[in-house]
């Protein structure tokens, strides 16, 4: 059991939305809509949670609608250190048609003022000493910037606490300059990232490599079905994960880095922290939510993922 | 001041969606997204209860997400006395873009089970004498039939508590039957109501004054931007509003429901009735979310609306 903070600074409520067909401009009825609390930092925090670590939630949360925040941390079994800032916390919608398409529709959040970004920051150094390893993950509610971002990354680092990070954008390139202990790009993030197109995996892995000798200890690159490369001083691995239905892909990416960290606080081979992190992301992706390894098939699920070295 | 219940059998979370232009199937951008506890009973008292009735809100409420409401029942200073199911209460998206254009995206409803309609009829004759009127307003949730919506309107009525009622398809059919006191259909409600269509105004009058003379003693005609008609024995009243910019329609009926009863339970006369919950529901039109009166130009906008009596 180790202890992780995890931090989401622009946390949502997700609303899942299933109807037959989306007539723009009519009134739709829905078969199901069902809100959960979500954000990415969130999600890694209940997968980590689940695996029995100590886990902290923290990041800013709108104060008008925290009550369903509130009541999943404590379901989750987490610490609720977020900071609370007016008004409400956003909504993302996704509406799920018959035919399998789907529409995200994702708010701005809630804005975060300097108060707020202050006492993050005296929360953190107040306790940073509890903690085994910080998650950074997702975007970033107007009022923080992405330098703002760099420096909260590079004051963990001088406290010797290693942060993972999982962003996009903007505050992957500012997050990527203050050397986070690991980052978990997609194809497209890799690409915004180093500022140039990658158009195959051969121009995916290098760019990827240049980060990891830029002093980026670790890259994991994912690559949606086609599985994730970690990349590393001295090596890379690379999974393929076994075919699944797909129900929903919404947690896949946070469940993988949630299964990730657990193997390395676990103090697995990387070999078996990837197979383990890549078999919880592909049950993820057979429901709706975060991966789980509580269940009957996941040694099978294990044994099907496809994990070799790459020189890279 | 007077004391007044409120029943929303099937309440929402309403989810306001403000962006540029919807694109299904991608990953839209919204400007704002905001939650508000919802439901057209509760609308309604939260008018009442700004001018200083003592309201009691029911229903029934779903568990999981209770929270919103609970906070805005104590902001609004109402009674909670929804009875609690399983699940979460729908969420229903209104998705606004530049244009104009609104998508709805209404959610089914928690199922409601027999123990819950059971306990909500116990608590109802429990305390029916702490009540003056009763107001059911809007849709009924899976489990809820017609049918008991017009036992339970029976049941009120031998207990001399007048009904208003506002609803809509087989639930105002069934609800008409037990002859409340009240019932306030726009055109299409009405025309579904006595089953055939009503093409213009004086079929829509008529098809009005069948059902005042059957037993009911005052239907509310809400005609939109054309004002309202008000039929009672011997009468009908008309009241056109004075035109005002559109912001959102959303509670405009909720709000001349809420005005009309509170002029009644004033027991002002029919004509400064109409004219208050005209100019309140126009008022309504003005801003997102119920009317007020408490403004700086509610007098002239009172004084604005056109009230004459109509031959039917």
């Amino acid at each position: 059991m180790s202890r992780v903070l995890t931090l989401t600074p622009n946390p949502a409520l997700d609303l899942s939305v299933r109807l037959t067909t989306l007539m723009p401009g009519s009134v739709n009825r829905s078969q199901e809509s069902s809100l959960t609390a979500a954000g990415k930092g969130n999600n890694v925090a209940r997968v980590l949670a689940r695996h029995d670590h100590q886990v902290a939630v923290s990041g800013f949360l709108g104060r008008d609608n925290q009550g369903t925040f509130e009541r999943a941390f404590a379901q989750w079994g987490v610490e609720d250190r977020f900071i609370r800032v007016a008004g409400d916390t956003r909504v993302n919608a996704k509406l799920s048609e018959a035919d399998g398409r789907v529409t995200d529709i994702n708010g701005p959040g809630a804005l975060v003022d300097e108060a707020a970004m202050v006492q993050l920051l005296e929360d953190i150094d107040a306790r940073c000493d509890a903690f085994e390893a910080v998650v950074i993950s997702g975007s970033l509610p107007p009022g923080v910037t992405p330098e703002w971002l760099s420096a909260l990354i590079a004051r963990l680092g001088t406290q010797d606490l290693p942060v993972w990070l999982d962003s996009s954008g903007e505050a992957l390139v500012q997050g990527v300059r203050a050397l986070p202990a690991l980052i978990k790009p997609n194809e497209h993030e890799l690409a915004e990232c180093v500022g140039r197109p990658l158009p195959d995996e051969s121009s995916l892995l290098a760019a990827a490599r240049e980060l990891q000798q830029g002093g980026i200890e670790n890259v994991l690159l994912s690559l949606g079905a086609e599985g994730v490369v970690w990349l590393f001083d001295g090596g890379a691995l690379r999974a393929r994960p076994p075919k699944v239905e797909i129900v929903s892909t919404v947690c896949a990416g946070d469940t993988l880095l949630a299964g990730a960290l657990h193997g390395v606080l676990k103090g697995w081979p990387r070999e078996k922290t990837l197979r383990f992190a890549t078999a919880l992301s592909a049950d993820a992706v057979r429901r709706i939510g975060v991966g789980r390894s509580d269940i009957e098939d996941f040694t099978a699920l294990c044994d099907a993922v496809c994990v070799e070295a790459l020189a890279t």
